[in-house]
């Protein structure tokens, strides 16, 4: 994919694992068991199955925040990574550390992450755990701390919105909203994590001046690697994502009785304002870098087959590797979507009700990310098209991620499946990643 | 507009009105009073307020079918209706006719017509209670009788679908389907013709070998007169209707991580089929003969911001004065249809559910219609673009119809208004039309 963001590896020195480091390898097959062991809890949900809450029967996963089965793959993960010698901090929000030691237990713990489906999400919690055993089995002591993390409500399915402990970690929200935030049902995340007995007392201050660093792995979520045929990719930063609501009024008439050329029909308008922007990011020049634009949400009233549509509301989302792409699709879609409302006498809003600057990933870890990922024949780097926990973290330390292919792309539902030799080149690309950056902290604290 | 149905009155001998009914005229002044007098009740309903049936502070009308304001309405009627001359016939229904014995009593009674909003439906009973009125002042003994009908349930608001009661009385739907019909809150027509005491116990059953027939008065709901500036049309007929569902299944992903050329999404493949639709009707040759086409009903899933819309559902509305031209229009549609979803690939499917095939109204009573409305400056015949009462009454009776000027084209609309002297001339019509029919009948009763 073309990308305005710099090539973050470029210009660093080679980041060659020590020898001890370089014999370290994953196991696959243990990778892809601990995996399943980890959906042992949500296929059959302890919570009462309601219509918020139904039991799934098709492959995928029900692990709500904050419920029963929740509960107890956390007790699960805390009680695994214990084996590998870990110990434990649950902060204020219910995010679980879990904390092998390093050499010099001064320095914060370098980390890797996060919860979710089967695959999203969880599977760079299971490749986090992968390392901590090959850690462990061969008696290495790393020069830094490692740490497990598992934050707390990533999707934001029950507790809206998405990344929400991850985004109070990284000072987007306070712990009072965040403990506030309630689910359809009206309970509270704060006492449902006191429920199940995880609302951590001690706050996780994380403080750049310390130097940690986070690697997150994560499936694609999109079908590029599954097209290319390639089991991870070095991903360099997230795209540029605007949000927008789009209100257009028309006049309601009846359709029996309403001449075609003395209508204002909200719902044409909205059409042409669907394909208009569309066309802009197929046909306009930002189609080559990378720009998309996507209306996926529509309101339309009064909804009576007789009556002409006098109302009708569409979410717009625009992304690209670049803010100055995205404000460029912004542009064109509201010059061609007035030109549309202009020329069918419809009213619009356009409100831009969201900003999530383009964001680049630390150059070093990038860097360390290549190197691991090129010895697994993938040299490629990509920009996410999908915001991730790294999006908040990245605020308060060095950020990088690694993509694993998933298969046609499907994430967020039952379909959603990662092959086990591709969750392994994610665990491998991980491991290799991560010991290149103890390296480079141990060389770096040497020289100091 | 132009219309494949034949000039009903172009072959009718001249239907001259003779001496005594040529000097009768109708009262626009105590027409409107009488129109404003009806509005009485509805304003503020009598029945429990909620968010079912809200209280009305716009000016507009609700007086749901059956609730106590309908009751009031309905007294008030048949005492105001007594005051002329008439006795009065409630059918199991509910649907009233005041009727005024005429000279010859064994013949069925003329009609006119309906029930519904504060000039929608409700002004055709107000022109014939004008009708009554003249005739009582004038001491008129009709050769037929005459009779007022009252229509219960026409819009369908509370209890759907439309036009409920007329089509029991055409025989479109059972009394015990009828009766059985539901209002959200579950209340059934029957229990609530019951309750305000207008379930009446004797069938109304008409017959076409005693050749009544029905004038129906309606404001036009479309803009029509009001752009041509006229009080009055001749309406020789209804235009052809066909509803179909059209389901759209393409596929759900990551609006950031799908690339704008492997994406399957329905909302997009809508929007064209959209766009396509209203190419139809105003580009090709349908445009011409009146053509129309609408899709004012869409359902879309998952509504969420980024994710691409895997099922959409849309209403397609098709008109036109002939069949065949809605048929061409359907075959153009589907046609469309079918090229943007391959090109998109989307599954569609395709539902005609409800077809009203184009309606011819009785030529002689159009004839009528023509030569009183001609008399008034208004000689051009329309087709109907919405569907009335008329079109299940008159495969009992002979039908004839007169559209009113309405503002702005405007009706189902507390915004909906008529003017007094376009009112006056929508009774004037139906005075003069009813007179040369009742002169018909009285001499092609004396030829036999």
């Amino acid at each position: 994919m073309a990308s305005s963001l710099a090539s973050a590896a470029s210009t660093l020195p080679s980041l060659q694992l020590s020898a001890k480091y370089s014999s370290l390898h994953i196991n696959a097959a243990r990778t892809n068991a601990t995996l399943q062991a980890a959906c042992t809890w949500g296929r059959s949900p302890a919570r009462p199955v309601t219509n918020l809450y139904p039991r799934t029967t098709d492959g995928g996963m029900n692990r709500l925040t904050c419920n029963d089965d929740d509960e107890s793959v956390r007790d699960w993960f805390i009680s695994e990574t214990q084996k590998y010698g870990c110990h434990h901090k649950v902060d204020e929000m219910g995010n679980i550390f879990a904390i092998r030691p390093g050499q010099n237990n001064n320095l914060p713990p370098i980390d890797t992450q996060p919860t979710g489906g089967k695959y999203d999400g969880i599977l760079g919690v299971i490749c986090g755990m992968e390392v901590l055993q090959v850690l462990h089995e061969n008696n290495i002591t790393t020069y830094a701390p490692v740490a497990v993390v598992n934050w707390t409500n990533e999707e934001g399915a029950r507790f809206p919105p998405a990344m929400l402990c991850s985004g109070v970690w990284g000072g987007e929200f306070s712990v009072n909203y965040a403990h506030g935030r309630q689910d359809p049902e009206g309970e509270s995340l704060g006492e449902e994590l006191k429920r199940i007995g995880y609302l951590g007392s001690t706050p996780w201050e994380p403080t750049k001046t310390q130097d940690p660093a986070h690697f997150e792995v994560h499936i694609e979520q999109g079908p590029i690697l599954d097209v290319a045929e390639k089991p991870v990719r070095i991903v360099k930063g997230v795209q540029s994502i605007r949000w927008y609501n789009i209100s257009i009024t028309g006049r309601e008439s009846h359709t029996g009785t309403t001449p075609m050329d003395r209508r204002s029909d909200a719902l044409l308008g909205a059409a042409k304002i669907i394909v208009e922007t569309n066309r802009i990011v197929t046909e306009n020049e930002v189609a080559a870098r990378g720009g998309r634009a996507t209306i996926a949400v529509i309101n339309s009233s009064p909804q009576s087959i007789n009556t002409i549509a006098g109302k009708v509301s569409l979410g717009l989302d625009i992304r690209a590797p670049a803010d100055s792409d995205v404000e460029l699709i912004e542009q064109q879609c509201r010059s061609g979507f007035e030109k549309i409302c202009r020329s069918h006498g419809l009213q619009m809003t356009f409100d831009n009700f969201w900003i999530s600057p383009a964001l680049n990933f630390d150059a070093t870890m990038v860097g360390c990310v290549k190197q691991s990922a090129t010895e697994l024949g993938c040299d490629i780097e990509i920009v996410s098209g999908a915001g991730h926990n790294s999006v908040y973290t990245s605020r308060k330390v060095p950020m990088a991620m690694i993509f694993v292919r998933c298969r046609d792309g499907v994430s967020h539902h039952p379909a959603e499946f990662s092959r086990e030799e591709d969750c392994a080149a994610g665990a491998q690309a991980l491991l290799g990643a991560y010991l290149r950056y103890d390296d480079y902290i141990r060389r770096s604290t040497a020289k100091i």
